[in-house]
C-alpha cells in the first residue's frame, strides 16, 4: 500500500542478517527522500541565530501571545481539568467546532458545526484528505508550482500531477477548463496569497472556478492557512462558501473541502487545524482520523477555545497584520532598491510568502549555497514546482526576520544576484 | 489507495448530482463502518453519569495530576514560551526522547535517543509503522482476541489476520512457530496486560519468541501502554530489549518496534506517545510522520518533559497502581462472590481490563443490550476476535469506574447472567 513498502521489508531484512553491504543499496534506493532532507538540513540551518532566515514559514514567535495561553490554561485546567485532559471525541470539542464554524460563516450563509472536524494541524488534513480520496496513480491538477507539504502529504499515492499555470490573479482558470474534461480526481487550491508565490485567486476567478465545480463532478480541496493574515486589499469570499451559495444551498453539501489551521493567527504548536466540508464528507474523515490518532489534543482544543472565545483573538490577528505588513514592505522596498532589473517578484497581499524569478540560467540552488556563506537562507523554488522547472525561482518568508534584518538580508541576496549576473554575462 | 477510494468518488459524485436516491446505497455498502459506530454509541452512553462503565479504556480523571500539570505549563510558558508555542521537529524535543531513553533502558542495555520517535498517541504509532511495513493484502499475526484499534489501523490494508491462541501465559508460541515459516508481514504483540484479555506473556514465552525472531525474517511490533501499571507480580524485560540483548548488541538494531505513551500513566489528553526501533526504521517513520501531521504537539511535549523530570512521573504511577490495584481487587471479588460458577475471567497483573466468558450461546451483545437498561456498560467481545468467535465474551474495564460503582456494576451483571443461564436450561 505505502509504496516503499516492499523496500521496507528489505530494510528489516537486511537488519536481521546483518549484512551491512545490503543498507548501501537500500540508502542509493531513496534519493527521493534525500532529496526532501536538503530542505530539512535548510530549515536547520536557519535556526542558527546568525542566520538571516527567509526560508521556512515560521511565524514571529516574538509576537505569540504567551501570557493568554497561560492564562487560558490556568483558567482551563481550574475550571475543566478532568476532561482537559482526558480523551475527547474524534470530531473535536463541540464549543470550538462551533466557533470554527461562526468564523467560517458570512450574513448570508451559516456554517453548521456538524460540518467542522478538528485535526492536528493542517498538514494532517491535507493527509486525511488524500486518504479519503486517492488512489495509486490518480491524477491531482495542482498550481504549478504549488505548496511543498501537498507534493510530500500525496507521494505515497505516485500521483499523476496536472499542472495548470498560475499569474497575478492566481490560478488560469481559462487553462483548468479543458482539464476538467478529463474528470481529474482532486484539483488543490490555495486561494490566498498562496505558498510559494503569495499570489491570489482574483473575485472573477473565482466565480469561474465554481462555475466549472457545478458543470464537473471533481472533488475541491481550498487550502486556505493564511487568508486572515490579508495586509491590504479586501477580503474575498471562500470558494466554500462561494460555492454553496451559487447553488443556493443552505447546508455544506457541495463538492469543495475546505482546510484551515490556527497555526499561523494564533501558534503553530498547539496543533489545531480543521476542515469544513459536507457532512457526509466529515463522517468517512471522522473514521479516518479515528485510526490515524484517535482525536486530536485535548487540551490544546481548550486552550485554542478559551483564547478565542471573547474576541480576543480577532484582536491578535489584527495585530499580527500590522507586524507582518510591516515586514512585507520592508522586503518589497528593499528588493526595488536593491534587486538588478532582471530580476522580478510577487508582490502579495497577504500571507508569509513571495517567490522571486532570477534570469533563465541562474540556478538558486548553486545561489543558496553561497547565500548560506553570507548567513542568510531562502528556499529554492524547483522543489515547489512539477515538470523539472522553476530553478530560477526562489521563496522567500518575511514573517520570521525583523524588519532590520529582512533590509540587510535582501541586500546580502541583491549583492549575490548582481555577481552572479556578471559572471553570466 | 484507501480501498475505499472508489466508494468515495461515489459520494461526492452523489453530492453533485444530488441523487438522494444513491445516498442509500452508499450507506447500505458501508456496514463495517456502521458495525465499529456499535461501539463508538456503547461509550457515548457510558457518558451519562449514572450508567457504570466497565466499556472504554478510560483512565480514571479524578487522579489526573491537574495541579502538577498547571504548574509545569506555567514554567514552560515562562522560561520556553516562544519555543514552546512554535513548529518543533518531527522526531520530537530531545530532551523528552532522552527521557524516554532512559526510561526504557535497563542496568545492561542503554537506548538512545535518536532511537525514539514522539508521536501523537500510540494509536498514531499503529498507523505509521503499519504504513511502513504493510501492503494490501498482507498478513498479519495477531493474538486472538486481539486490540481493536489495530485492526481498526490496519482495516484499510485488507489484511489477511493469522490469529494466534493465547492462555495465562499470553500468545502460545509453540503455535506461532510453524506459522513464522510462511514468513508474516507483521506479528503483533501485547505482552503485558494485554487489551482485550489482560494476560501477560510470561518470561518463558519471550525467550522463546526472541529466538523465533532471531531465524525468521519477520518484524515484531510490541505495543505496550500498559507495561507500567502493574499490581501485582514482577516486572518482566521488554521484547525490544531482550532481542538486542540476546544477539549481543549494544544498539537497537533488531526486528522489534516497541510502541508506548504517556496516556494511561500521566494523561490521554496530552497525545503523548513515542515509538524505539532502529535507527533506520525511526527514519522512515519520521518521513512518514512528517507528511502525516509534521511533528507532534509541541507545549505537550514540553509538559510532558517538565512534569516528568525530576521523579515526578514515578511517583504518581507508584499512586496509581495502589488506586488501580483496589479497583481490579474489588472487580475480582465481586466476580468470585456473585457470579454464576459456568462464567470465568482472567485474573490480570496489571492494566485496566480483564475478559468474561460466559458459556457458549449466551451472546454478549444482546447481553448488553439488558445491561444498559440496568445502567451498566461493556464492550461485547467478539469485536476483538478474529474469525467470527467471541461472542460469549465481554471486556470489562476496571479502571474508570469508584470501587463502590464497581462492586455494585458486577452485582447487577451477575443478575442478569444468572436470568440468561436460567432461561438457557
Amino acid at each position: 500500500m505505502y509504496p516503499a513498502g516492499i523496500l521496507n521489508k528489505i530494510i528489516l531484512g537486511t537488519i536481521l542478517q546483518g549484512a551491512s553491504m545490503q543498507w548501501d543499496n537500500f540508502f542509493a534506493e531513496r534519493t527521493k527522500s534525500m532529496k526532501r532532507s536538503t530542505i530539512r538540513e535548510i530549515l536547520k540551518l536557519t535556526a542558527q541565530p546568525d542566520v538571516i532566515s527567509f526560508a521556512g514559514g515560521l511565524p514571529a514567535s516574538e509576537f505569540f501571545p504567551i501570557e493568554h495561553v497561560r492564562q487560558a490554561t490556568d483558567r482551563v485546567l481550574r475550571d475543566s481539568g478532568q476532561e482537559a485532559l482526558q480523551y475527547t471525541t474524534t470530531e473535536g470539542l463541540p464549543a470550538l467546532r462551533q466557533l470554527i464554524a461562526d468564523r467560517l460563516s458570512d450574513a448570508d450563509f451559516s456554517v453548521h458545526p456538524d460540518d467542522i472536524l478538528i485535526i492536528s494541524g493542517s498538514q494532517q488534513g491535507l493527509d486525511l484528505i488524500n486518504r479519503l480520496l486517492l488512489n495509486e496513480g490518480d491524477r491531482m491538477v495542482v498550481e504549478n508550482p504549488t505548496y511543498l507539504g501537498m507534493l510530500m502529504a500525496s507521494r505515497p499515492f505516485s500521483l499523476e500531477y496536472v499542472p495548470v499555470g498560475s499569474d497575478d490573479d492566481g490560478m488560469v482558470i481559462d487553462d483548468l477548463e479543458p482539464l476538467m474534461k478529463d474528470t481529474p480526481d482532486l484539483v488543490y487550491s490555495v486561494p490566498n496569497f498562496q505558498n510559494p508565490q503569495g499570489t491570489t485567486l482574483s473575485l472573477e476567478r473565482r466565480h469561474q472556478l465554481i462555475d466549472l465545480l457545478q458543470r464537473y463532478p471533481v472533488p475541491l480541496l481550498e487550502d486556505n492557512p493564511y487568508g486572515e493574515l490579508r495586509y491590504t486589499g479586501e477580503d474575498l469570499p471562500s470558494l466554500l462558501l462561494l460555492e454553496a451559495q451559487k447553488r443556493g444551498s443552505h447546508r455544506l453539501d457541495g463538492s469543495v473541502i475546505y482546510l484551515g489551521t490556527f497555526s499561523k493567527v494564533l501558534t503553530p504548536g498547539l496543533r489545531i487545524g480543521y476542515i469544513a466540508a459536507a457532512p457526509q464528507v466529515i463522517d468517512k474523515l471522522v473514521q479516518i482520523k479515528q485510526s490515524a490518532d484517535l482525536h486530536t489534543n485535548t487540551l490544546s482544543q481548550y486552550i485554542a477555545y478559551e483564547i478565542s472565545k471573547d474576541g480576543y483573538l480577532d484582536q491578535h490577528i489584527a495585530a499580527l497584520r500590522d507586524v507582518y505588513r510591516e515586514r512585507r514592505d520592508v522586503m518589497l522596498d528593499a528588493m526595488t532598491e536593491n534587486f538588478p532589473d532582471e530580476v522580478h517578484w510577487s508582490e502579495p497581499d497577504g500571507g508569509l510568502f513571495l517567490m522571486v524569478r532570477m534570469p533563465q540560467g541562474v540556478d538558486s540552488t548553486e545561489l543558496l549555497k553561497r547565500a548560506l556563506e553570507h548567513k542568510v537562507a531562502f528556499v529554492p523554488g524547483a522543489d515547489f514546482h512539477i515538470g523539472g522547472i522553476g530553478q530560477n525561482t526562489m521563496r522567500l518568508n518575511f514573517s520570521n526576520a525583523k524588519p532590520e534584518q529582512i533590509a540587510e538580508g535582501v541586500y546580502r541576496l541583491a549583492v549575490l544576484l548582481k555577481e552572479e549576473l556578471i559572471a553570466q554575462h
